[in-house]
């Protein structure tokens, strides 16, 4: 678990938080990985039924060249921590320049004692770059020393769980292939390449030595690793440093025929640059980010440490180049494949619209990248227009092999559309609906359109059978709650849009609408179809049925079911859980909180109070949104205790799977649970307002938000809310229900009650 | 195709029409195979993203020894069919002795003429056995004949195709392996075993020289295969005819050690008895089938023919030895592995208790022999009592890979409990159900009673939610009408069975209800279920709509549908043929057919009347169901359009996957769709009556029913029903509304009008 707890990433490369010399002993409970972010192979479906239209292969993010591997020996006895004497051992993760430490004193089984000092950095600055530090004094003695540090290519995929779904699926025999070994001089050079897929990798490692005595270097391999090795006749009390810098390039990017040259400058300028200054760099890089998230809980240690973690995660994560998305576990594991799926858009934008907009535009890019793939999947699925979104793609391939909570979840192009708006909201940017994002939320909109229905029987309402809301424990039914309700929404905003574009940017709409075959008549049966929408209502229980049989199915029972039988996916038969009123996590509620101003606070209340007792939370994206709403309707001890969950879920590894990866949307989720929650941010049609609250206990928190080009941060101090702009443009937003108009570099203090 | 056609088939012992010589030339079109009633692999189901009691492993019936194959060379020339000239050829089968006959005469490239006409049997006498005739003359020369007789041993099953479900799971190189060759002398054995569940299969063959000039002989053999090779002096005009016995013998059945004793005693035997005897004794056996069947249609000789072509494959699939059932190819090709599905008790066993009482018996101790299995089933389905029959399976285990047209099919529970029932009504036999049956009928029960709720929202009725029933263009669905019907109907008939043994059988039923835990308590619950179940009715249409939510789908656009994209299930995802109201078989209207009583004439119209127009007929089970009900409703011209598809359906490749092997359930359903639909038969509480009608063109029909202990023939001609009994018990049974008794041997004549 520590692996994944202490893992780096630029967003690029990502490197788990494993030892630098080989685990040694039994290494099954060690998951050791890079992860290059869309660099995959893609892996057949092996369907023991199949079917027209099931997904033919995925996409699995591959484990590429390790780069991380230095062996030590001292005097021939091979440093290894399964072995000898621990006297020290400190690891930590520096999370104001991103540098991850290791600080040991070891005794061999023959007596030698070494202090060993690593330090690792995944450069933001240099995306292809990661550098290591490896310090060595000897503390008892003097000897001949042998520090050799690999590329070691015989790297494989962990084996998936089997009788776990989340992990990942088999890659079989299909990891990489070493092509090439380029081993003259340094840098070193590794050339591998997907066996399906033939896409190329070229990883190249040079180093540098710093302080200790001179060494003799001699260049070693064999057909799948190759070796640096330094040779020292260490004296007691002397040290010796090496520097590591490897670089990673692919075919995804670049021409095959310079992917060598490319990796071997970039550590040949990595090694010029220099490891304290590529941290310095770092640092400065991380300052920028953490001043505009300007995060900061005051009364509760745990939590702020435990958010600031969930926010460094995030920022580790952004590095889309617009042809990568950010994986359910970042670069962090490899469960689920690495595959990017909805809550890219619904949990983690917002928080980068927040904090990072270049990154939640590049994202939104990416989408646009493999709209192409999402046309063609709404072919197979029998849509002659329009475009469906994978459930779970990397390149955009639908790589989802159990459709009923796959492909079914229809709601996915709703997401992205939702994005959009939310960018937009944030940031003002409508360049980027004019450049490529009105072309998406048409096509996904017509999907919407196609879907549906006219239904006699349901008041002649657009309706939408046969699909899977959010909620995974209910699957195929008709009319979903949140699945209507965000195609209504979606719809009536590609309306919006396309009149906005059309009156005021006839040009392009002119263009675009050729492009894809678009005309008036379209416009208003999306209208229409959005303005029929049938929304589940229930008269008896005044509330919103999750879907049309939902509440024709008995309670689940929860007196009964022990506590090892959660999470219920992992113990009970879909048949089982489907039957029963029952879920894995917000559906109804999450509409309630993307959806806000459409329902009043008692309806929210009831479907929330009717809701949250039959809710598992067996999936990480549920108390987040739980917190949010918990929060709008004053249910603050739940606020709390949703937000103490979601903040420490991977710290603490509360679903005991953190060593499949950190759960990224719900790290995204608790900065909401924060922002959205407690100080009840909302950016509703563009408009920014807070409702903010100090929960019990803290005396204060603290946050920062751009939003349409302003700088603004938010401070509750006791009874007191303080809101402070940078220098810049000026800024109106509400609090409660006060409107507030700050200038460049203003602040106002104002009353929570 | 027509190796299914003219596949033969002792009920343990399916052997594939192919040709005794190897193919030659392109061998994809051929499916040669042997196969053996019960004889499998259990082969790991890959599934990509599992589930909590997804089904592990599939059951596979394997292609066993090939024991059919015999070379011919003609001074040296080999003979083959793909090359030289082929002069006469006819193959054809005859239904009254059951032997294949193939005739030719052939010219080879080097001119060298030979008539050969080959035989095969299946001995029905002899279940272990298989006997052929190989006899060669040569036309235009005379020199050095060499006939090669083979057990090849080095067979897989066929690959499947990939993108059609309804063929077989890959069994990947998982074929049987040859452990030993005993060839010193005849008869030679072949030692196989299965390399997962390591089950012993030995074949032996032996050999008789008819006619023709002395031999020399001489065994051969290799690691897979082992021949014994005629080396003959032939003159022209001159013929030599060979006589081959083999014999399969397996670890299921019996001790390893014993089965090359019995294999060898067998052919041994055999040859005692000669191929001509053989043929005898067959045709004295299927003489009395025939006769019982007494079946006819006079007027129409391809329908005659394709029927008695039906009848005839019944007959060949008859042979449980209690342990095995009839899958639903039979044992003519591999199509869905050779497992046994719920038809076998809902369309066969109609057919076999009217002609063949003592298989339908055997077929229902098969499934008492599985109880077990069904009950670990039923606990990883988290019911904690009673039992689940597998979906599809050979000896119990779950084997459906796809759950929602798979394990979520319950009704399965109720067909083995109607099939009991049928069979009492049929043949008064009540011991079956003292013996065995009302384990299964309670064990069965109790899952129903455990599955279903009484739902709030229902009016407090008893509900079945996320079940699939018989149409699987729909699934996992509320309240499907079928489903609840039969539940419904299976829990009062378990209520009535144990009240009857605990009333009038004290003893049985006390030692029954000790062993599975039985009280007065659990049968009421079980009566009160039934009492309170909820049955979907729809009071706007006045029909019964197949579930709760099926009225609320969209029609499939049938016009838009080009002929080409049929069966649907091959050319649309699940996700857009669950969305629709289409079917692919009789769900509602299966259940009036079953429950024919339950239901007014005017009800059953309407249901007819709504659901023939939306439904595909994809599924071989389709149309004798809706022919039988078109029949009852006075739907003439419907009724006669699917007897003749379901009557020619195989012959005619109706489905174009004839090659999958035959449809047994529909070679059954095309008998009912005589006897149930043209004649009116009906069976309901034990009582027999019909209500018989003439199909326009034809000028009569008949058949034979046994019917408690009594032989019974119908004799449809021009406006007369004659109805005449064997000596015997005396009968009485209703001819439209008249109640006749017919003493044994008597005949009577009624009009039709």
């Amino acid at each position: 678990m520590s692996e994944t707890i202490f893992a780096l990433s630029n967003g690029y490369i990502g490197i788990r938080g494993g030892f630098e010399e080989r685990m040694g002993g039994n290494e099954s409970r060690s998951i050791d990985g890079i992860y290059l972010n869309g660099f995959y192979e893609s892996v057949p479906i092996p369907h023991a039924e199949t079917g027209y239209g099931y997904a033919l292969n995925t996409q699995t993010m591959l484990n590429v060249t390790n780069s991380k591997l230095i062996e030590l020996y001292l005097e021939g006895e091979q440093f290894n921590l399964t072995r000898g004497t621990i006297i020290e051992y400190k690891r930590f993760l520096d999370m104001k320049n991103g540098c991850l430490h290791r600080n040991l004193v070891w005794r061999s089984p023959e007596g030698r004692e070494v202090e060993i000092k690593a330090r690792r950095v995944v450069p933001f600055a240099h995306r292809h770059l990661v550098a290591f530090e490896y310090r060595v004094k000897a503390l008892n003695f003097s000897g001949k020393v042998i520090i050799s540090s690999y590329l070691d290519g015989a790297v494989e995929n962990h084996v998936h769980e089997e009788d776990d779904p989340r992990f990942s699926a088999a890659l079989g025999g299909l990891g990489l292939k070493v092509k090439r070994i380029i081993a003259d001089e340094e840098p070193v050079i590794m050339l591998q390449e997907t066996q399906r897929s033939k896409l190329t990798l070229v990883c190249a490692m040079d180093h540098s030595l710093k302080d200790g005595p001179g060494a003799v270097k001699e260049i070693s391999r064999d057909d799948h690793s190759v070796a640096v090795n330094y040779y020292f006749d260490l004296n007691e009390g002397e040290t010796v440093g090496l520097e590591k810098y490897a670089s990673y390039y692919t075919s995804l990017d670049y021409q095959v025929a310079d992917l060598a040259g490319l990796a071997s400058e970039m550590v040949t300028r990595g090694r010029a640059i220099g490891f304290n200054v590529l941290l310095e760099e770092q640092q400065g890089h991380l300052e920028k980010l953490w001043e505009t998230a300007s995060f900061g809980i005051d009364g509760d240690t745990a939590l702020d440490q435990a958010l600031r973690f969930n926010i460094f995660h995030l920022f580790q994560a952004a590095g889309s180049n617009g042809r990568t998305g950010i994986g359910a576990k970042g670069l962090t594991s490899e469960g689920y494949d690495g595959h990017y799926f909805w809550d890219t858009e619904i949990y983690m934008i917002p928080f980068y619209a927040a904090i990072m907009p270049e990154e939640a535009r590049k994202l939104l890019e990416y989408r646009y990248s493999i709209l192409d793939s999402a046309r063609e999947r709404a072919r197979v699925l029998d849509h002659p227009r329009g475009a469906l979104y994978a459930w779970r793609t990397i390149a955009g391939e639908e790589g989802s092999s159990y459709y009923p909570a796959g492909t079914a979840q229809y709601h996915i192009n709703a997401a992205v559309a939702y994005a959009i708006n939310k960018y937009i909201e944030m940031t003002g940017d409508y360049s980027l609906v004019l450049e490529f994002g009105a072309e998406i939320i048409f096509e996904t909109a017509r999907l919407w359109k196609d879907l549906g229905a006219y239904i006699q029987r349901k008041g002649n309402r657009f309706c939408y059978n046969e699909v899977t809301g959010p909620d995974e424990y209910t699957a195929l039914v008709n009319n979903n709650f949140y699945t209507n309700l965000m195609a209504q929404w979606h719809l009536d905003y590609a309306y919006e849009t396309a009149c906005n574009l059309r009156d005021n940017y006839p040009d392009q709409y002119k263009r675009l609408a050729e492009k894809i075959d678009l005309d008036q008549k379209e416009l208003q049966a999306w209208k229409q179809a959005a303005d029929d929408m049938f929304i589940p209502f229930d008269g008896d229980l005044q509330i919103h049925p999750q879907d049309d049989g939902f509440l024709d199915k008995e309670p689940w029972d929860f007196a009964g079911t022990p506590s090892e039988r959660y999470p219920l996916l992992l113990h009970y038969h879909p048949l089982v859980i489907y039957r029963y009123q029952v879920c894995k996590q917000p559906d109804v509620i999450l509409a309630h909180f993307l959806l806000n101003d459409r329902f009043s606070l008692d309806q929210k209340c009831r479907d929330y109070n009717y809701y949250e007792p039959i809710t598992t939370h067996d999936s990480s994206l549920s108390p987040s949104i739980f917190g949010v709403m918990a929060s709008e309707l004053g249910f603050y001890e739940d606020a709390r205790w949703f937000f103490d969950l979601s903040a420490r879920l991977d710290l603490d590894n509360c679903l005991k799977d953190t060593h499949f990866g950190v759960h990224m949307a719900n790290m995204a989720g608790s900065w909401m649970n924060l922002v959205y929650g407690f100080a009840g941010m909302r950016t509703t049609g563009g408009s920014l307002s807070f409702k903010p609250y100090l929960p019990e206990g803290w005396k204060g928190y603290r946050f920062g938000v751009r939003f349409k080009g302003s700088r603004l941060k938010v401070e509750i101090k006791g009874r007191e809310a303080v809101y402070s702009l940078s220098d810049g443009e000026p800024l109106s937003f509400q609090h409660r229900d006060k409107e507030i108009f700050l200038a460049g570099g203003e602040k106002v203090v104002l009353s929570l009650d």
